[in-house]
């Protein structure tokens, strides 16, 4: 491995994160707020300490596969670290625990949260909080990649390695544009939802929060009650249209820009998200409504709702899902399993993965029929080499594997099995709250010590695929 | 198909399932029981239906594909169908429903079952009962090809669809003589544990139904308490002992007689099986002792009986796990997806298809520092071919969509989560008692009509190793 240039893309990396504390300092500066100096301290910090490494560690060359597994989650894991500063150093969460949970909760775009009254941060700090997961969602290394001209061919492996999804296709050849375009149509979509929500009634502060929770399929909001809080169909109605926007495909909304809509209905994984959300939505209004407690209207409303933002692994809520019936909250834990589009901000594994292992389990079904036939699985028209869907069932296994471990291990604190197993479920999938103890009425502050970091953990792994995270623990990397 | 040819062979394996109706009526006529009449005008009954089939369809010709597939799925569901005549026409169970029930987690070795009190039930009637486990263990129509000379050709394919485990091995180059062996091997081992329960202060009776649940890895007892009804640790090592080797495949026995004891070391899928449960027996014998709620012996005798007992997928129980610790709950219901070694009489996933799966996950962690190279997957020294790999991790992936649906499907009734994904993991991996309100001190009586017959569709699915059964409902079996 190549120390001392994972050292510097680190250094840049930690640089970036203080800059962008600048932002949040500003709002706690126009409202006076008691977060300012704390949040000036972090930012300050946190941009010596990764300048300190970039001037101490001159290094060329290039990155290497090794090399770029190193950077993505160290990267990640230092940018949580760092991004815990101002929740710790403002005193607003007093355990460094708690601090580093809400910001790896931020950064991987969980919104898991250990915050028994929202309300109660100071602006600067609620936005900041935001702010990571806007960060986490499109991804800090790609944006590194988008400004820094030095990181040359080891570019495109670390994008490889953080984008979401399987075999991620890059848009343009060069990596460098790959990474500018996404990102600029990142903020394109942000600025739109933002001037939406601000059309809405939300004031500014409001409306860059919320967007930023909608847009990297986050989850946090800068009210107790979440979305909800706002009492506004419209607000929801944006919401729902931009979750669903931020778990697509991005290279499909820049076929968009670029005059080509046809590319939405040429995906075949489009067109089962798609199926997916008005199935699952229209299987939970029936269920919202044998069970009574809403007329039509409300069922329907609560009930997409819901759907998309689960599917998205977005996390906001409008109602109380935990109070629903056992077969409705059967039906969002189910969800918690699918989310995303590849190459979307949204968690978990994938909608794709889903469209090919359901194809594949087609395929398996009709060999047995035809034991000598060959039966290739096609997504988009093009055929799926059997090492991408061994790798794809391998994924899975792993993702069960590390669902079933963590759930033991929560169960072990002593907490109970819905609470274990949902609370495992919605951090490795990045989606935030859970069921039980962890409902979308509840939160994570009661969660043991040790829980909290075997969560984040979770959460990390989720984000980066968990291959990026195991691979750290084999022998032969080391070697 | 073949309509004649399948229909000739199920009026075979009807006949046959109502010879063996006798043999209860003999401990019935024995003891006088209330049961006689029933169970000789159902075995009368059966055969006459049999041998009316086999009397008007009279066919030759060969066994396809498309025919083994229909003889095995509607073979098993008119054993359990005919099977259920005893427990309805002697009025123990008045419900068909109910009797179905019972007899289907009879001949699929589940061992779930609606008798509130065990004990309640003639003589006759529970041998019935356990015979079923022991006929569908090492599985009827294996049975019938080492009986029947008509099945030519097809036999290996019947076979195949029968025995548990993936792409099992015929011991002998004719699967008429694997067929005997194999049931050999398993009447010998029944022998040896009557013989030794008998020894154990247990009446004929007794020590046969036994000896039926545990090495057809059933879990039926005649006691309501099961296992610890007996309250002898000698009973209850004998049948660790042969639960162990009901979990094993039968072909590692068969070597040990020819004189190859070394078979069992050479084989990885065997050294894997013990180390799981050493590794399980271990980890819930620490978590009871956490729990305090027993002494050293104790804890150490009950984790390790219900260690076997959940692993091999009996079901037997000496201890209500449901009342202890949700980690060690946990624990017993991942142990519910491992289940026996291919080739045995256990079900669930399979210890082989397990080592596969954990080895292809470590191939794929390698394959991500080293792009370029080809890892594959070992077995005891030879290659598992991709093809192999994916059809595992395909089974895997619809095992674990029947296991959703299902849940999904209780919970629609009404059941809380725990009791409906329990029973349906208990139901799929043939095991028997689940958790929650299916637990090893409650039975399946409460379950609701419905419920009922999602369940035995489970059984079934899962014993056929699920792909045999949706392999009807496709469009290609059809054409």
């Amino acid at each position: 491995m190549n120390y001392r240039i994972v050292v510097r893309v680190l250094g840049f990396l930690v640089f970036f994160v203080g800059l962008f504390m600048a932002v949040p300092a500003l709002f706690a500066w126009h409202h006076r707020g008691p977060d300012l100096g704390a949040l000036l301290l972090s930012s300050v910090l946190t941009m010596a300490f990764g300048a300190a490494l970039v001037l101490v560690f001159r290094a060329r060359g290039e990155i290497l596969v090794r090399d770029s597994f190193a950077i993505v989650v160290l990267g990640w894991l230092l940018a949580s670290t760092f991004g815990a500063l101002p929740f710790h150093l403002s005193g607003a969460l007093p355990s460094f625990t708690d601090a580093f949970f809400e910001s790896m909760s931020g950064f991987t775009t969980t919104g898991a949260s250990v915050l028994v009254r929202v309300e109660d941060l100071p602006h600067g700090l609620l936005l900041w909080r935001s702010l990571t997961h806007w960060l986490g969602g499109m991804g800090i290394i790609v944006l590194s990649l988008a400004i820094l001209p030095m990181i040359g061919a080891g570019g495109t492996q670390l994008y490889k390695v953080e984008i979401p999804g399987p075999a991620p296709d890059k848009i343009t050849p060069r990596v460098r544009q790959t990474a500018t375009t996404l990102w600029g149509v990142y903020v394109l979509l942000s600025g739109l939802e933002t001037l939406l929500l601000l059309l809405g009634g939300l004031n500014l502060h409001e409306a860059l929060c919320q967007t930023f929770g909608t847009m990297a399929t986050g989850g946090f909001s800068t009210r107790t009650a979440s979305i909800a809080g706002f009492h506004s169909l419209f607000v929801e109605a944006v919401v729902i249209v931009f979750m669903l926007l931020a778990g697509t495909n991005f290279s499909l909304h820049y076929h968009l820009l670029r005059g080509k809509p046809s590319a939405y209905w040429k995906s075949e994984e489009f067109r089962f998200y798609l199926v997916i959300i008005a199935v699952f939505s229209a299987l939970l209004t029936a269920q919202n409504l044998l069970a009574g407690s809403y007329g039509t209207g409300e069922a329907v409303r609560h009930s997409v709702f819901q759907t998309v933002s689960i599917t998205t692994t977005t996390g906001f809520s409008t109602a109380d899902f935990g109070n629903w019936s056992s077969s409705a909250q059967l039906i969002l834990l189910f969800l918690m399993f699918i989310g995303g589009c590849a190459g979307s901000t949204g968690g978990s594994i994938k909608v794709l993965r889903a469209v090919i292992l359901i194809k594949q389990g087609l395929a398996e079904l009709r060999k047995l029929l035809h034991p000598r036939a060959v039966i290739p699985v096609r997504i988009d028209g093009r055929t799926v080499p059997p090492g991408v869907v061994i790798n794809i069932l391998g994924f899975l296994f792993l993702y069960l594997g590390l669902l079933v471990l963590s759930t033991l291990g929560m169960t072990l604190m002593g907490l109970d099995l819905v609470t274990s197993f949902s609370s495992v479920a919605a951090s490795i999938g990045n989606i935030g709250p859970g069921l039980g103890g962890v409902g979308p009425a509840a939160n994570y502050q009661h969660i043991p010590l040790a829980g909290k970091w075997l969560l984040s953990f979770c959460m990390l792994a989720g984000r980066l695929e968990i291959y990026t995270v195991l691979v750290l623990f084999t022998r032969d990397f080391w070697k």
